[in-house]
């Protein structure tokens, strides 16, 4: 398994993405201003990877407090996390990180400093291994729903290096060939910026599940051939209704696979859900710069001056997606506001693949 | 109008379509091999420019011959059209631009060589009116289906940088613009080769029509948001049953296009059409080198040695057409077969938009 990011003789190794597939480098954090530095220059993406580096930050950032007193501690510790929150203010994951800190603090205390420091720390490694154990039960989960032989494709990374180890979408992969299954991954390069051709290709080769690359325009043509036989995405943000925010493409390819009847899962741990917002018109789609589009890599493509509209993200309706594996199970799109309910009799609505 | 290649002072003016859009730059060929060159090196691409461009580069091979009889200047004519259709051996519009300007010769067995060299010149420039003249007329039927303010979307090129001028796919909306429509166009980038991102934007740019470039991820979602009214793209082949061969992605367009009832047309040229054929699933599927998905202008962009399905076109059914824009007007994928026939009453299928 790819390492994103650990903890390591008390400095946080990450590995910088940014420079990934061509080179592969680990950077050594020895402060926190460094793991600051990662996750604004993008060395760590990833919903739940950035929420375990803040996590990591703050916990280095304490060890290097000075403090004759929990309050002063506690003081000096606010100026660590607001650094780590500046760092990338719409991620979520880094103020989740920071609420969960703080809740912890918040019953230490009367002890010591050096005490909470080493809780600190202890905590941020639990992070990561909640991720990765999250990301375990998504695989298996979804595995279920993967036959001997089947090509999966796959749209962007929602892949390990997305998250502390497993990732949401190649988890069922990664547990299906563990199975003994032998799969094959398409991955979409996924234009604008690339993570399909850049980040998905280069982690599955290094874990050793065969993996072809094409481009966008390419998933509709090997569908109609009958070349694919499930495909399994990741998400930014699933509504209570399931409808699906990801990567643009997402749509497309969910549109084509229900053209060719293909199954269309999405692979979403329950933080990914949004059970306050009743459905995917509500979510606001990020525009970013032109020059994603018409540079690449420093290379201009397009006319100076051309008109682009550069979306983020699409929303995918509800009513496209097969099933969403979650740590909790796989579910039907419309069982998922069930699963914010406190009561829920979770076999009831679990569905499994009849053998 | 954008000029792909002309006929100036007894030389060729081709434009260097590989250094679009960053550079203009027109290529002065003041003799054959030079137009071959052009062709070889995509200077010039596009079925019927390639056309053009080898009964041009006849016309000018011819003029340097130097021959006492007729016998021996057909003789090292024939050596100039063998190095002409030598540069892309699957170029259909060489083959065809061969065979027009062997049958004129053939019936100008008896004429004075300085003669036949003047008629060669008549005849390559008739080339080039006679494929300005074809796109105009597929502007016209295809103008019909454009409504004041409409917004279409078109893949790849199929534009005046493709033909001796006008395009097929944009030809309906230069003449949509002559006719006072305020229309915009919605170009995808259309990877790997990016011709839509480097051509069609450009060249729309140039005719001062508004142009946004988006990656071919996003059609989808502005489909969804109502954003687009139509699509229309251009054909490589079309067979007998109405099945349209086209760049990759385009049966991505047409999947989308039906799953949002929107119309998709397919500008086709009778020459494009091959009535020999009888569906698309007999059109063979080139596939091309990796490096074209993995490197985008000498920059790597993907893990070495990844494996690549790189799929030069897909065929999209007729089905999906909604109608197709010909020279002889617009028409039903089921009528195309018609068109073939001898004494066809043209009039009865051919479609009109209802005032």
């Amino acid at each position: 398994m790819i390492s994103t990011i650990e903890w390591k003789d008390d400095k946080v190794l990450m590995l910088d993405q940014s420079r990934l597939p061509l080179e592969v480098v680990y950077v050594e954090c020895s402060d926190y201003h460094k793991v600051a530095e990662g996750i604004k220059k993008l060395w760590i993406r990833g919903a739940p990877a950035i929420g375990i580096a803040a996590a990591m930050g703050i916990a280095l950032g304490a060890q290097d407090i000075k403090a004759g007193s929990m309050e002063e501690f506690l003081k000096k510790l606010d100026i660590v996390m607001d650094d780590l929150l500046a760092t990338r203010p719409t991620a979520v994951n880094i103020k989740w990180a920071v609420e969960r800190i703080k809740t912890l603090l918040a019953s230490k205390k009367g002890e010591q400093v050096s005490a909470v420091k080493r809780l600190l720390i202890e905590e941020a490694k639990r992070v990561l291994e909640e991720d990765i154990e999250i990301n375990k039960a998504i695989g298996k989960w979804g595995a279920e729903f993967i036959r001997d032989g089947d090509t999966i494709l796959t749209h962007c990374n929602a892949g390990s290096l997305a998250t502390g180890g497993y990732g949401t979408a190649t988890a069922p992969m990664l547990v299906a060939k563990e199975q003994g299954k032998r799969i094959q991954v398409i991955a979409d390069e996924t234009r604008p910026v690339l993570q399909g051709a850049r980040l998905t290709a280069w982690e599955l080769m290094q874990s050793g599940i065969p993996v072809t690359l094409i481009t966008d325009n390419t998933a509709g043509a090997l569908m109609k051939k009958g070349a694919i036989d499930l495909a399994i995405v990741g998400t930014d943000r699933t509504t209570r209704n399931g409808d699906v925010a990801n990567k643009i493409g997402t749509y497309t390819v969910a549109v084509l696979c229900r053209e060719h009847n293909i199954p269309f899962y999405v692979a979403a741990p329950l933080s990914s859900i949004d059970f306050e917002m009743e459905s995917g018109e509500h979510i606001p789609i990020e525009q970013r710069h032109a020059d994603e589009v018409t540079i690449v890599r420093g290379q201009r493509i397009a006319p100076e001056g051309v008109n682009v509209i550069n979306l983020a993200f699409d929303v995918t309706p509800a009513k496209y997606v097969t099933s969403f594996f979650t740590e909790r199970g796989a579910f039907k799109p419309r069982d998922i506001k069930k699963l914010a309910e406190k009561n829920v009799a979770i076999e009831s609505i679990r569905l499994h693949v009849a053998k």
